[in-house]
């Protein structure tokens, strides 16, 4: 057989979902299975930046570009500036039996899911609203506008919800929990028929001789 | 939030595949999580069987009756005797949050999943047609004819594989990585979108109070 094909998964989830430690620690305890994407970005590099380490920095005029041959599997504008995941880098990985892991929000995760339909879509959320209120104000780093803002975002983004494949809880203090259930979904995934196939060619080979009359 | 309802996974496989020995191992090691289903049937019960506990023994008049009532997840008639599984026993565990695993064969099962889409359908198969020969073989119990309509049904089925939702190898000496395997599966399945209807509700009630302008 083959080398299995890698996943590819998107992780979804409210502002204080706890999505970012969530995927650190899929990428700590699991890291032979996984490969981060490097996003694409038209902003200029920081102090200490590596292009095609924590970006691939391009000019403006290449990404439209790129957008134009339709290299990214989606991208977005942030105030002035593009960010983007490079389809190539991804697919490379998948082709090496690496699975991506992208953390994008709901919009961008459901165009993916449109032209990739083998995608699988993560939601992550806290088991309550109150929950999510009392994550944003412990980090003690955002003001109360902010805070509020971020509530009412999730309040729309809520109808999202059931266009994922998955719903998985993050419970306070159970963000190991949360990256072994996210792990077992996309080990799963693997198992699904559709990637059988060289298998079952195999094996429809290999019993063809024990037909009865040939 | 209520109970998770469980889920019903059907297992099939060759004959030689190991079913019977991946049962075992799944409901000796998730003991918890399983109940094995008890068939009905009409066949005379042998020393020492107890009705409702190796099977649920009824007369061929009861059991046609029930058949006509819809009374049965699936039912299959060998020689002499139907043999069935009842649904009230399978969906009184389910509600239980117990999910239940059938060993049944592929028309069954199908048959199944055509009623209850959600059923998950787990083909389990040794690697190679070769290794299935040697297994049935190295039982050392059977004829070289019975060997050889095993291979020849195994043959025919294989058609229905990618009917499944999830190809499993069985490979040899590996059932409880096997079982760890079927028993990630069915917990995957728990978390898909379809089974988070309240979790989904009570977050859209829970956020709505944070909506701008209300």
């Amino acid at each position: 057989m083959n080398k299995q094909r890698g996943i590819l998964a998107i992780i979804s989830g409210f502002s204080g979902a706890g999505k970012g430690t969530l995927v650190k620690e899929i990428f700590s305890t699991y890291a032979e299975n996984y490969s981060l994407s490097i996003s694409a970005t038209t902003r200029q590099p920081r102090e200490g930046e590596v292009d095609g380490v924590q970006y691939f920095f391009m000019d403006k005029p290449v990404f439209e570009q790129k957008i134009q041959e339709n290299q990214f599997l989606e991208y977005a504008q942030y105030v002035d500036n593009y960010y983007g995941t490079p389809k190539d880098f991804v697919f490379d990985k998948l082709d090496q039996g690496i699975s991506v892991i992208l953390e994008i929000e709901m919009q961008g995760a459901l165009k993916v899911k449109e032209q990739y339909p083998e995608t699988v879509l993560i939601f992550v959320t806290p088991p309550t609203a109150e929950e999510l209120e009392a994550r944003l104000r412990g980090r003690g780093t955002e003001t109360d506008e902010v805070i509020a803002s971020r509530l009412a975002r999730a309040a729309e983004e809520v109808v999202y919800m059931d266009k994922y494949d998955y719903v998985v809880l993050n419970e306070d203090g159970k963000v190991a929990e949360c990256a072994a259930k996210v792990h077992h979904i996309i080990e799963t995934e693997k198992k699904r028929t559709m990637y059988s196939g060289q298998l079952i060619n195999e094996l429809t080979e290999g019993l063809a001789r024990y037909k009865k009359g040939e």
